[in-house]
């Protein structure tokens, strides 16, 4: 037996404003913004990686990174040959929608078509922070566990995508992809999950054809 | 090529006269507390587990599981009959001292003598609330990759202690345990350093006798 103790609630009707607003010039300079968030570790940089390879000589890709203090990522994606910020959250656990304008401005993103923000690996605030963006791209990786739909739902709840990395280590780790799927699919039905794996390559062929095809979408509404 | 950009600094000296605060009030009580932290998935429960198992018999355990909203863990950890409380921080990403003391009031720990916090997953903003614990111990696992010191540098300064735990899986990852630890060590040169394994127990002699000797000099200081 054990009591249930709610401690605090938070307030962002200002940040989804903010992000309105971001969602909308974006638009209007044709600009497609991505959302990448996952716990540390979970794969975002390997994850983008993959993609900007896939989709560099169609797109004008530009990344946001986005870290308490360091730039290891930002040094990862810069030898891509795409178009790097880093931004540091000084200890935020997350970008909210004024520092990603204020991010997106110092950017400069009147050449590109096609940018990502690479949020601060965290399960929990980043969900609940609209940066602005066309889409969210959520990653669990598998050594993290099937429960976590259970334990973080909001993020399920907010994305549009989910990958589920490192699926090449199902087996080691016990991970229940199926159950997985339900949890996720409870929480949000219209999510589309995609398995993948950073390491071989697996998955990823479907997950850029859904992401183009969600750029044509979008061009077109 | 890249910029950085600053974007917030937090406020926690409140915070920190709290914690002051709850410490006195447990020391006087003879409550030896701990503060768990790690990411989404790194084994916290688990460990939890396998301390609790070692060490039930000797000393009087409550646990306080903090979650974003659900209770899965607190039935996981209440299994062992030992006390628990479940702490919903209603959506908030860590725990602060405020909360904590609320959840040591509510949680009543007049008959215990060791309590665990499970903080909620996150390696950015537990690092950043001292909840007024005797220690902190922190857990990397070995999928999240051993960069991470790089990236969420503060949450390894101020733990006392480190489980590399997955420890089993440090081949099929590439993790170089001795660089992890170096990175550890000069981000802290005190914090002690505990590769474990919770699937076969890997580590956690050595881990249960240090937290044994830690509550001795504790007890005597």
């Amino acid at each position: 037996m054990y009591k249930i103790y709610e401690t605090k609630e938070r307030v962002t009707a200002d940040n989804d404003k903010e992000a309105e607003k971001l969602r909308s010039y974006l638009k209007e300079k044709n600009v497609f913004f991505v959302n990448l968030m996952g716990s540390p570790g979970a794969g975002k940089t390997s994850t983008l990686t993959r993609i900007i390879n896939a989709l560099k000589d169609k797109y004008n890709i530009g990344v946001m990174e986005a870290d308490v203090d360091s730039s290891v990522d930002a040094e990862t994606i810069s030898k891509l040959g795409v178009k790097v910020i880093q931004l540091h959250s000084g200890g935020l656990c997350h970008m909210d929608a004024d520092m990603t304008r204020r991010g997106v401005d110092m950017f400069g993103i009147e050449d590109l078509d096609l940018v990502f923000l690479e949020n601060i690996g965290n399960l929990v605030c980043p969900a609940e922070f609209d940066v602005g963006s066309a889409i969210r791209m959520m990653i669990l990786s598998v050594p993290e566990g099937d429960d976590k739909p259970l334990k973080y739902p909001l993020m399920f709840t907010v994305s549009d995508c989910m990958l589920i990395n490192k699926i090449d280590t199902k087996e080691i780790f016990d991970f229940n992809e199926e159950l997985c799927r339900e949890r996720a699919k409870k929480l949000n039905p219209d999510i589309s999950i995609f398995p993948v794996s950073c390491k071989d390559g697996t998955g990823f062929d479907e997950l850029v054809s859904w992401l183009e095809t969600k750029i044509t979408e979008w061009r077109n509404s």
